[in-house]
């Protein structure tokens, strides 16, 4: 009996492990590579803000490269907010798992927004560049205020 | 004089801090982006070495998901070796600035050769994807005996 309990035990623990991180061998390892994807993220985003706040000139091949890279990143994160990643080194809040729905939806219009920015900073146009920036950094913002802590 | 010794002072600094990290406000910030940029390509790379282990199945779709994301992120860390970024939290070692032109070969033969294994993950032979897959691992491994520190 005690035998078939500790198997089960080591069962259970296989299966809540797998589900907490997906792809991910540790927690830790999730949330270090979330951690990652959004240092990449922001490093490209913010190249494409010194365009948008007219620090930099507007520059679509720039800007379209940059564009690239973020769309590209901005589906990366979410699989890494599995079950069992919720403390350690992370600022995530847990309304990320109890609104769950909520952070997907955030997280689905992120990526969106992020396309529509490849194709406005193709496109050449400032104007539109601007405007797709200011929707794509809306979506960031928005996620941040209610899923991210201090 | 002390005010135009001041002003070229002043001029040197942004100089030296402008080629120093290019893109980067500060070289701590170009250090924690190279890093995530390894971390994130380290967890998609895995991914494929778990199926070119044979550990999982070969999925031709799967692998050619992670391939692509680290053909992408293959091009990313190399402009973040800026001159000055040699320092704190890294285990960069300084032949990455002493042997240079090595380095960019190395970090070149790796794009390269990423670029092969998402040619060889589209094309869903299982031996061709592995033999790509060390291939490009071969690149990580010359380049980390070189030029990571322990």
């Amino acid at each position: 009996m005690k035998k078939i309990m500790l198997s089960w035990l080591a069962l259970s623990a296989t299966v809540v492990s797998f589900s907490a991180s997906a792809q991910f061998a540790k927690p830790e390892d999730a949330i270090k590579y979330r951690k990652a994807a959004f240092t990449v993220t922001g490093a490209h985003f913010g190249r494409m803000g010194a365009m948008a706040q007219g620090r930099v000139p507007f520059d679509s091949k720039i800007a379209t490269e940059n564009a690239e890279i973020v769309a590209t990143m901005a589906k990366l994160p979410w699989a890494a907010f599995g079950e069992g990643t919720d403390t350690g080194d992370t600022r995530a809040k847990s309304e990320i798992w109890s609104q769950n729905a909520k952070f997907k939806e955030n997280s689905e219009k992120f990526q969106a927004e992020s396309l529509k920015l490849v194709a406005a900073a193709r496109g050449g146009r400032e104007d539109a560049f601007k405007s797709a920036f200011n929707a794509t950094a809306g979506t960031c913002k928005t996620c941040h205020d209610d899923f991210r802590g201090k």
